[in-house]
């Protein structure tokens, strides 16, 4: 057997998410779909992050075992042909046998895009989140350092996926942009929804609902419901994978 | 009976053009619905440029009569409240009862993107062409110039649909950008499918697919079969129309 890893981008409109489920369209379906039509044999595909509906990737990083060795340049190409428009696959290798996308993953990041605006626009929101709320945005760039290094994040954890740990390592939060605004998370891994509750939680800061030092009280707290709401998922982008 | 003056950005994927037909769904129709929810009746809404199936409007113009009188700077939010995402009123002005959206327009500008890149790419192939052979923009650039002023372009007139004259006259064609190239032009007019054509004609001279002064050559034979082919619909936006 040949493990083959690959690096993926998506656009996750219209899509019930990464992972296969019995009703809807996942992009893992459409993969799998199109390496049974490459290879013969239908392989599981293992992604790193099982990103929600609407959640787009730009680095998502999977990988399956394959019976057959094809050229690595020629895998995406070959895959591409049987994945639509919205599904491509960017980039594959051959990696060690115990190579695994999801255990072995040491860094995710991800963007959040927010467009600042009070109209609508039928061009951006596809890939943004429209907040029209005037937002502080060097109130949300100082608040979002207090996410920084390694905490228990239980108040940004959805209530309903509970993982084995709520403790993870954020290395880098920043804020760039003005009207397009760009959250930036890098950390050892994310909780299910966490970037998007945090989002949320940084807005409600931004637009004045939450007072100052907000950002850490809230994670002080270990509380689902100091936290903002869930930012919706159009705005969420998984950019890579280190490993 | 009052008239009232809509500018209108759509996405147009999806949708089968401007026009109202009997298979498809269409852009005037989505709005000429929003203004029945809104005024009560159904009023005919009059577009300056019939965009075809696939074309997007960042500044489509359109007029109806209405027989009641809303504060103008409600129509817009009054109508976006019935209107899909794609499509956005941005702007209602009234004006003079003799207006005519597609009769007294002076000059629109068109965008065409061409996204000049090997690799598919989910997220920017929405509203660009991707061309995959290198192109020679400089000569591209150099080229297009001879569409500027007064002609017969009757090579670039789509063979199914004759309108009473091919003579129009261009103010501005320019080409800017090298990955993500946009081709802007700006005339009284445009025929039927004539910037698709136009952009397919330019695109085989950028590839060395036409020899150098093709495009003078081609406005001057007047024969369809002599230009390049129709651009896809995806890259072209509107962008304005004056008055």
């Amino acid at each position: 057997m040949y493990t083959v890893k690959l690096t993926i981008a998506y656009d996750g409109t219209g899509y019930s998410g990464w992972q296969i489920q019995k009703n809807g369209k996942t992009i893992q379906e459409e993969i799998e779909k199109a390496i049974e039509k490459v290879y013969g044999f239908r392989h599981r595909l293992l992604g790193a992050s099982r990103t929600d509906a609407g959640v787009h990737a730009k680095g998502q990083v999977a990988h399956f075992k394959a019976k057959t060795k094809i050229p690595y340049k020629s895998i995406p190409k070959a895959l591409n042909t049987f994945l639509p428009a919205a599904i491509v696959i960017k980039n594959a290798a051959y990696v060690k046998d115990d190579f695994h996308a999801q255990y072995q993953a040491k860094k995710k990041t991800y963007h959040y895009y927010i467009l600042n605006e009070k109209n609508r626009d039928p061009f951006n929101e596809r890939y943004a989140w429209r907040v029209h709320h005037d937002l502080d945005i060097n109130l949300m760039r100082k608040e979002i350092k207090a996410l920084l290094g390694e905490h228990d994040f239980k108040s940004f954890q959805a209530r309903d996926k509970k993982e084995r740990t709520s403790v993870r390592t954020i290395y880098a939060a920043k804020i760039s942009g003005k009207r397009d605004i760009c959250i930036s998370l890098t950390g050892n891994g994310f909780l299910y929804n966490m970037v998007r509750n945090v989002v949320g939680t940084v807005v409600d800061i931004g637009r004045g609902y939450l007072p100052p030092d907000s950002m850490k009280n809230i994670i002080d707290a270990k509380d689902r419901t100091k936290a903002g709401p869930t930012a919706p998922p159009q705005g969420l982008v998984l950019i890579n994978i280190k490993y």
